[in-house]
């Protein structure tokens, strides 16, 4: 792996996790009126696009990347459909 | 342009612009407590890094689309700082 593919696949990890601190933070508040669920509908929809791409172009680490990001995304989605519900 | 990059294209459109509701929605609530500054700073600091292998890869649509994705989520992280240090 080339110096190229390290600093695309740290940049893959970075997005890719980043939602998981917002996820916790819902999970432990509850509160969800100040999420915007049409930003992690888009967002989600749109991974899961990538995750179509990916398998378009054959290509692996696009695949493995954005279907972790759709499966944390899907969290993150359901939390704010369920969190809006309760209160 | 084919079938495939067509796809990419719309995963990559869906995926940018779909900070802006949670941009809009903080702009006109002036509220942030529930969202969380973590997430939105490694999310921007892995866009960063996707402009470099962008540049690395000489690829300008991931150049192009990841800037218009540094720009939108620069404007949420100083939102958040922002409208955290008023309450």
């Amino acid at each position: 792996m080339d110096f190229t593919n390290v600093v695309g696949l740290f940049a893959g990890i970075c997005v890719t996790l980043s939602v998981i601190p917002q996820i916790l933070k819902v999970w432990k508040t509850k509160k969800v009126k100040e999420i915007s669920l049409l930003t992690f509908s888009v967002l989600t929809f749109g991974i899961a696009i990538w995750v179509v791409y990916g398998f378009l172009k054959e290509d692996l680490p696009i695949i493995i990347t954005n279907s972790i990001s759709l499966f944390l995304n899907l969290i993150m989605v359901y939390f704010i459909i369920y969190y809006e519900k309760e209160k």
